[in-house]
């Protein structure tokens, strides 16, 4: 037995959805004869994802996403009959060889995080009938360089409603606050909170943070979404005039730059900026390394000298906070159980009816998601 | 001086949009010259609206919608400038020779609440070069009946999504549990509540009731906007289950019969029922009194006898509970300079650009909904 | 059948502690052949009271207080057994006589509000077994002034710590936001809204004006109740810089002379002023009306022009406002209920054991204060 | 500069109470020729401590409590000109020595954490001027078994009131709900939480889970607090019917044997349970390991599989939650600061005004309490 096994023991005990089809799968067997090529972080949640899909007859070959494996769970999914070739250690070199290893493999489906895999495919012309992608970055990357040459279906799993709803509102809204708390042990009761952006992120982080008794302000640009927020309570300013007053800064927009250098020299001493947006230029960290210097202070949160004097702090250089500061576990086990079965029922989907698929990127089927939505809500009670 | 004065006075300060556009009236004089036709609620609100168009050098020629005229209004607006034919206690026939009036005095504008007036118009071939149409239901009416014939552009106001975000989410939401409390009298702490629909006023409802202490239940048919009630820390259930055990049960789904006869039968003694949606169909009224009689409980609760023994309590006949129940209020002054901002705008828009507009019925122009929402958010400060 | 009957069948419908312990009362009759002398406000909720005794087989005799009586609730109460001697409008003069009637009378048991009536059987050496006085204020009258000679046990209702935790928390918290929501129809989404004192009912209008969307700031004497309300999440500040900012400003400190005057030349123009507590001195009306005049603007709203320029808006003349404004139904049913409970358990206490309490002014037995928190708590299944 | 110093100077940023007084002590040096012997956790939070009153005059004379020693910061102490007496790795005997070598040294003042080295003083007569002791078990301790022998003053830091609103109900309610989150990984989220207590501690940890999207369940045996939870708008049920249900149980009431073996045989298959409160008895965790055994499941989290077959996971083995799970930071810098403000201020009265104080174990006075709170107040603006 891997030592990853009791963990593991635990993260399926809270994914009701995966077991749920887990049951159906060993039943209908949909992946019979099927190979799926793999690619995504491998820790305890995708193991079990990688189960259900062995439970469907499926054969994995699998590698995991650079610099995230752990191997104490490889080993427990090796046991459990999957083909893994990633090794400790491997290079850049190493990773494409692998890639290249599981295009020459010809699987009949890929799940994808990231769409190089899917790249390989198409470049070798080994054509599976059918992927997932996992990312809205990938799907972006295949639609803007493929998307005349992709034969094949390949549902994209972020795009789907479910996701805006329940990860990106309450996943991250929650876990944004729980690693800025935790990171930097600061108490936000009272402190002047300023939310950058008030899509489906923002509305949860800004929530979030209000129930830990910081006073918000929400900066938007969207007049819209700014009256939303003031509806909904908080104070909206501008950028240039929040920087004068926030003392913890937070970014989810979706947009580069948001904080250009300029507006982090008009903060006050000691303000703490932190991104919670999947690209890690909401913040220009590159000016401020440069133009500021940057020392470790606590773990995770780094200090910046500024020229006038004060000084300012950044959780994990700008980068997601919820999942790149040291600790940092990113979304709950219930969450990626939503994340998976997506992932689950649109692989079942392109194994059993790809040919009622469109090729090329596409959403998740509503019906699909119309089921989770329901399967989630039974799991409830 | 009306009597009306002071209360109008006492709004007008609390309409600081209608305010602000009134000084650049001022200045513009958009509707020099132009007659604009003029039917929608007469009472303290709409008051600054026409005080606001004649400062934009407009001539008025204005009823109200039947039955709900505040004359003393009307004498305040008579005093300010405007030409206003309706008299109190006019009969169906006489509000048919009212817009008659209207239409064949060929106003350049036309503001509608129901699009009466402008049927009129279309009907006698008095086209003005545009209009505004309150309703979404008028609009219905339009682009059924007319779409083909409408020659003019109707701007619709109701379809804007300010009105979305500010009206149903937190206007009617939080009238909607103001008026149940005031007209009940009861204590919502611990009182199961049951909501259906998850819509923007459901939405709304459902948090306001939280916050009055109320354990809450969401009905919602879709699986997506349910488990977004979920997520939001609501209960979800059928509307079979939830009829069980609910003590006040409330409705927006913009759906007919969705608490059909069946469903009340099933409900527990001293169930109390309302209706927050527009359209009064929601709740099957009809059959209830067939079957179950209706007396007069308190002011605007009716109690109906079931023949299993137990009664059950309907507010205001499932009429708009916000409105419909004895002194209801409707919406707050700030809310209604929201929905009269979007009126003066899109009538400005009309008198200096109905080139630019496209015709028949279409919503409020982007660029005016982003300029009343910056307007709107200057006006927190 | 008296008029009001259909809405006191609504309100005892929605009072089941009461319905509880009536109950128990038809079987233990534990007023059989005692008169109790009633002197509190007649309206359809003590109506529920009054046939909750006479079901313990009390004799009553009973008035109202000055100028609240509902004469259709009296005629009900009439047919139901009770004697009544009060009649429509009546003088002070009128008022005297009915108090010494019902002293004169030598009912065994007092319940009384003000204490009016038991200073008069004090007086008139009339003395009761015991009885109960509703407010604290009558408490405070009779320890003041009688403590020494009061030869027979007062049960002092308002002192409960259920009134606290039920009334005035959430109860009065409630009810003032609703009646200034109402009354001034304004929506305080974003309006500064600046609350005097954090006791019972500081706590709980500041949370309910937070959820409708105020952006709440607490003026608080008491440092240590200060930073609770900081850390509840709300901004603090002393009154004279609040004064600056405001647009809503309420007391609730049980405190004379909180708003004097000066503070109210210093606010901005059209702040709006209301009083939650219990007397009326907690804004300094007499000086404001003697500087500023006093115009009727909306109903229960007066405008007062200051020297400055600058005008001011008081609700209900600065009485309790969520009794006094036109229409305002003060506590919801099921608080009543709450209350009258305690009156019916410490009237029942007095009748069958007396002898066990000391005389004078005390509070609920803390027995009696158990048990219904029970009931309550069992009434919410 | 030892390893500990850039964390050092990140908390000291975040304790601007130290900061204020620090100022002050350096001009009014209050412990001029004194020696504080100290006895208490050393880690950066109290690093900050020891050099505020380094600042202030005082010598120190200190050891940590046992196990709980971070040595980097002890060389940042001794850097500073601290005597610090423990060594890595010490036995009880160890400690029982640097103990006895610290009253032999005759401290002025002491300040101690579970009232060991004022007992260890009391025994050895040398008695200091005051001391302050953390803990309210430490006061308990000496009130018990020394009251009548304690010639000198003994502060007891954590019955001030500002502890119960700041630490208790915002800083235990709010850490434990992360705690729990981050060390099982799952959402609550409509999991059914069951909240023993409904103390200050109950209070913040039932509102914070409800934040959080739980359905909160309130178990508490004081009826009147039952009644508050109710009114809050929390179920509320008794224990034996909460286990039915329940999916997580946390404990904060401050008594024994809450939660005996029989309630978890009653709980559902896969319940976390955990301990909130300041004993580690609140659940019966040695029944539960002789019947249910013990295994690992993930980090700070056990398995325990009940003769039904069913199983329940108990973190930190019910220790308290907050501070017990691997990784678990306790409370936040801010409320530390409070905390050591408190310290700071009680140890310069001893050392100015201890002729003024009764002898014995006793609050902290109240002017100190205000002082405080009104300097946190300031440090919100």
């Amino acid at each position: 037995m891997s030592t990853a096994t009791p963990r593991i023991d635990w993260t399926r005990r809270h994914m009701p959805l995966l077991a749920g089809i887990r049951e159906r799968f060993v039943e209908t067997k949909p992946f019979d004869g099927m190979t799926i090529g793999f690619r995504i972080h491998l820790e305890p949640k995708t193991a079990v994802l990688v189960e259900t899909l062995l439970a469907g007859g499926a054969d994995i070959l699998a590698i995991g996403n650079q610099g995230t494996t752990q191997f104490d769970t490889v080993e427990h999914l090796i046991d459990a009959g999957a083909v893994i070739i990633e090794k400790p250690g491997e290079s850049k070199d190493d990773i494409r060889a692998n890639l290249a290893t599981i295009a020459a493999a010809k699987p009949e489906i890929v799940l994808d995080n990231g769409a190089e895999l899917i790249v390989r495919c198409l470049e070798e012309d080994n054509h599976p009938i059918g992927a997932t992608e996992e990312t809205t970055s990938g799907a972006i990357l295949l639609r803007e360089q493929y998307q005349e040459r992709i034969p094949f279906p390949v549902i994209v799993i972020n795009d789907s409603p479910l996701k805006a709803i329940v990860e990106n509102k309450h996943g991250v809204g929650e876990s944004t606050l729980d690693e800025i708390v935790r990171t930097t042990n600061v108490m936000l009761h009272r402190k002047r909170f300023v939310m950058f952006g008030y899509g489906w992120c923002g509305r949860g982080i800004a929530m979030y943070a209000r129930d830990r008794g910081a006073d918000v302000t929400v900066v938007e640009i969207d007049p819209i979404k700014a009256l939303e927020a003031a509806m909904d309570g908080f104070s909206t300013d501008t950028a240039e005039s929040a920087a004068q007053y926030g003392q913890v800064f937070v970014t989810a927009t979706g947009r580069g730059n948001v904080i250009p250098y300029e507006l982090i020299e008009a903060m006050p001493d000691g303000a703490i900026l932190a991104n919670a947006g999947h690209v890690d230029t909401e913040i220009d960290i590159p000016t401020l390394h440069e133009r500021a210097g940057r020392i470790e202070s606590t773990t995770s949160v780094t200090r910046h000298d500024l020229p006038s004097g004060r000084s300012v702090f950044v959780l994990s250089d700008g980068q997601m906070v919820n999942l790149a500061v040291e600790g940092g576990r990113g979304n709950s086990i219930e969450i990626m159980d939503l994340g998976f079965m997506l992932q689950a029922m649109s692989l079942e989907r392109i194994a059993t009816g790809a040919a009622d698929l469109v090729p090329g990127p596409q959403p998740v089927p509503a019906d699909i998601n119309d089921s989770i939505a329901v399967a989630m809500l039974a799991s409830f009670d």
